[in-house]
């Protein structure tokens, strides 16, 4: 099977379900994606930020990408996240993922070294010609701590370096100009928002699918935000936005005076997930935070709020 | 004419015309706002960012303020700009604008200072209390380099200390929990957004109207969107907000290498304004690069292929 | 008497006293000026960030400049902030203050609009050719939002539009290369860090001296440090930066959870003056939260280790 | 030999050789390590920053660190950085540096996952309990994002779960403050300031050393500027700076329009330690810029205005 040009639809960033020890919980793994593909999605990346792949040794991050590929079956693409540093580590990283078998591969700017729009492209370049896979760029300034700039993007999306894109930058006028652009000159290009807040917006601007960390916790209401879109049936879809952003509000759980603002988020979207029984186990990664008994109470609540407790 | 609550629709933030030696041209500001009040607009805010507040003297934005007063004659609200580092200064400006007749006031966080929630929650309340006028919020990180916290803004909509907010954030995804909060604590209260890419996207997501830098411009097309919307048309408003995309394309006139990307776009504005025949002389206010003739034929481009010119 | 090239020693960046009613205390400013002439200060800065210049009106800035200068009286020079966002507002300051008598003026780079090198540079050639007196650049990146580039200040004190530099940045590697390069090209240049904490390093460096903030707390200390380092006795010079670098944790004395770093070390700085008796009150001014009993205590235990009370 | 507390001296960050195929040139490395004994240093700090550990793979850093550890053999500590995004991941590279021989470990702060100083502290708690060796705490903001907090570097360095500090956020102010407080609190921790132009102010404000990327190029100049400093001629260790400080320029060799900073900083020391002949080949990893002709020729100016060439 030929991969998709553009990948449409719902592509939930697969949480990586822990045992206590810290170990990749294989078991609850398989018992998520089973779910997600249940509900409807129409891809799965794994290793991406809500995989907590930067919190992942390599032998984890191997054992989570040959269960999901075992688990999914060639049902719907499998993306695999290579989050590394730099160039040759992310090579390192790519050559793994190829090697359990995902379908594509997703990579950000170098991050820790200070880079440059030259540099960026060469990166991605690089790590196209060494990895035979279709690649998506990931832009996640939150963590990178560059924005993708539109004119290399739109340089790599025209000689085919780039399969597509995951914009998780939040910046939703730039995205406007750039799927304006793409739609001229690469019309196979994948766009893919991460922004859980705006995907009616997102699709109506014309971005192929989404990728929220959200839908860990509630991809069928992703997927049926995502039918309303593509239906232009766009009061359903903003009715359906709107609930899911009430419900993204338990990703405040924890108390910003003892975490940050990933042990909050994804110790939430992990105990939504075991509180629906999806997970064994909600731990998260060292030295992320743990949410305490008031936390999870919180999380509860925007379960039940929701219907989905 | 009491101020409505919410205001709805368009409302450009209208361009400050000069002189060639640095003073208001206020006929050509009156020929302006002549042209957006025919083009549909539905309130004007004089002395925003696009109004080139920063470069203004005060006795300059009180000509500002009472050439537009007289020329708009009650006909849609006038909104000022009341921009200064902090609560002292403001209060000074604000009183300049009653004095001249504004309808409501927009004043951002306080800036060149370190700030903190706390101040900025009493700060909005001291200008309220200070002035007689409907006041809004401006949010506008890149000038003011702090987000107005969310909580923040609940709190003072809630108690009535603001009437409204403009939403220059370019954060989507916190507009939209904004939005869905005020829906239940604060119905009345307005939220126009003044992200040009993405207007389809606010409205669809509850934003009551748009204030448009590139509405200077071709204010027209965005009372057409606004329109469409209104009229949950969004096959209409998505494409009318695509050709504005890629009308903004105008902005990027000037050479990066020469100049700052305030003097690329407001000086973009004003030669497209110039162009169009709606301002004697397109200059703007120093330390500002002034467009050479390469870009300006940038911006005529952009006009023809926008059917401007 | 012509402006010193270089002006060296210790220039307090003078507090501005307020009533409880937020005016201009001017008997408790001279009394301020009397203490820190009498403690050997070598120049005074008036209307700088310590001065609250941000939060004082254009009439009270007047007011503090007119009672400056007539308090020195010419025993050492007057230098004037001239805080505002852009060109055309600070031309309209440094009138005011050359009006007022000031001996030179200091000002920032634009802020609130986004600004580049080229805009900043014709920005100080306008003000310096606009206002007939000595002009320092200002570099406050924490209020400014821009670093002032070395090749831009070795410019403008090349063609002598700038006199001098006040270096807020904390950047001294920044600064050493600076004074290396200026020692070749504009050795009449002043150049006076702003760090309180690292002036015996940044007069080892070529320095010419110091404005420094806590200066208003304990003059004489800042002018034994450069006595000393005058003297090339930098034992001497670093016991007593040890010394003022302890006291300095008074500025901590506010409750980060309460209001922002600007209130509490302004507001210590003013319960310092206030406990010393230099004061007659410790008003800061709007929306500035004060310190409360508890910070205050903190201050006064501070000063008391420091044998000032 | 127990690791001295504290470690005094210079400790330059060693270059990794490259071939021009990218892999580790032993040889070379052997070379420099060497030249940089000869020169006086008193450690050695592997897989740092200007050793491209980003760059480097896993099994690059293993090389590095067994061919430092045989070719040092005890005449000096070898600390190795253990650079890597989380705690879990630090963990396995502490373990290999561990089983390489290392003296001493250096960690950042977490990166790429946003973090709060509650998992800093944790961070850096398990690392120390997961590797028997001493543990540096590395704060490099630029590259990690999060400034080290003061309250956490004295917490960590009062409990002895690290050893020392390697400090390159540049803030001389906050260094200063930190290591008034370790004097009372943790006599025998070791602070190395990593900002190559202020190691005279930072000797003379208390620091035990430096860590100078440039100490690959001129290790013989900061073995005596750090000698004059031991010896109190300050006079000499303020020239010695000087002069270093006009060598560093060599690091803005490289045309920003088509690198990075880190592309010009790490090419120019490269190039002009295989100007030296202490490496075979001048080339860095991939996707940095390499140097072009015009650019060595300015670093070949470098070395002989210093009189290296």
């Amino acid at each position: 099977m030929p991969f998709p040009a553009p990948l449409r639809g719902v592509v939930p960033p697969v949480l990586t379900p822990l045992t206590p020890a810290g170990e990749v919980d294989t078991a609850s793994l398989r018992r998520l994606l089973e779910h997600l593909l249940a509900s409807g999605a129409h891809g799965l990346f794994l290793l991406g930020s809500s995989g907590e792949a930067a919190y992942l040794t390599d032998a984890q991050r191997r054992t989570v990408l040959e269960t999901a590929v075992d688990a999914v079956a060639g049902r719907v693409p499998v993306l695999a996240g290579v989050i590394e540093a730099t160039t040759p580590r992310v090579l390192e990283r790519a050559a793994d993922a190829v090697r359990a078998g995902a379908d594509a591969l997703v990579a950000t700017a170098p991050f820790y070294a200070r880079t440059h729009p030259a540099e960026i492209a060469d990166h991605f370049r690089r790590v196209r010609a060494g990895a035979d896979r279709p690649l998506f760029a990931y832009d996640i300034p939150v963590a990178v701590h560059t924005k993708l700039p539109r004119d290399v993007l739109l340089g790599l999306a025209a000689d085919a370096t780039l399969a597509g894109l995951k914009d998780s930058s939040g910046d939703e006028g730039s995205l406007r100009r750039l799927l304006l652009a793409l739609r001229r000159t690469a019309p196979g290009f994948t766009v893919l928002t991460g922004s859980e807040l705006t995907v009616d917006g997102a699709l109506l601007a014309g971005a192929d699918g989404v990728v929220p960390g959200l839908g860990n916790v509630d991809a069928a209401g992703y997927v049926r935000l995502y039918e309303a879109a593509r239906a232009e049936d766009w009061k359903a879809a903003r009715a359906e936005q709107d609930r899911l952003a009430a419900l993204f509000a338990l990703t405040e759980a924890g108390d910003p005076a003892r975490m940050g603002a990933n042990s909050s988020a994804l110790g939430a979207f992990k105990a939504a997930a075991h509180l629906l029984g999806l997970l064994d186990c909600p731990a998260t990664a060292a030295p992320q935070v743990p949410l305490d008994e008031a936390a999870v109470a919180r999380v509860r609540d925007r379960l039940r709020e929701a219907d989905l407790l």
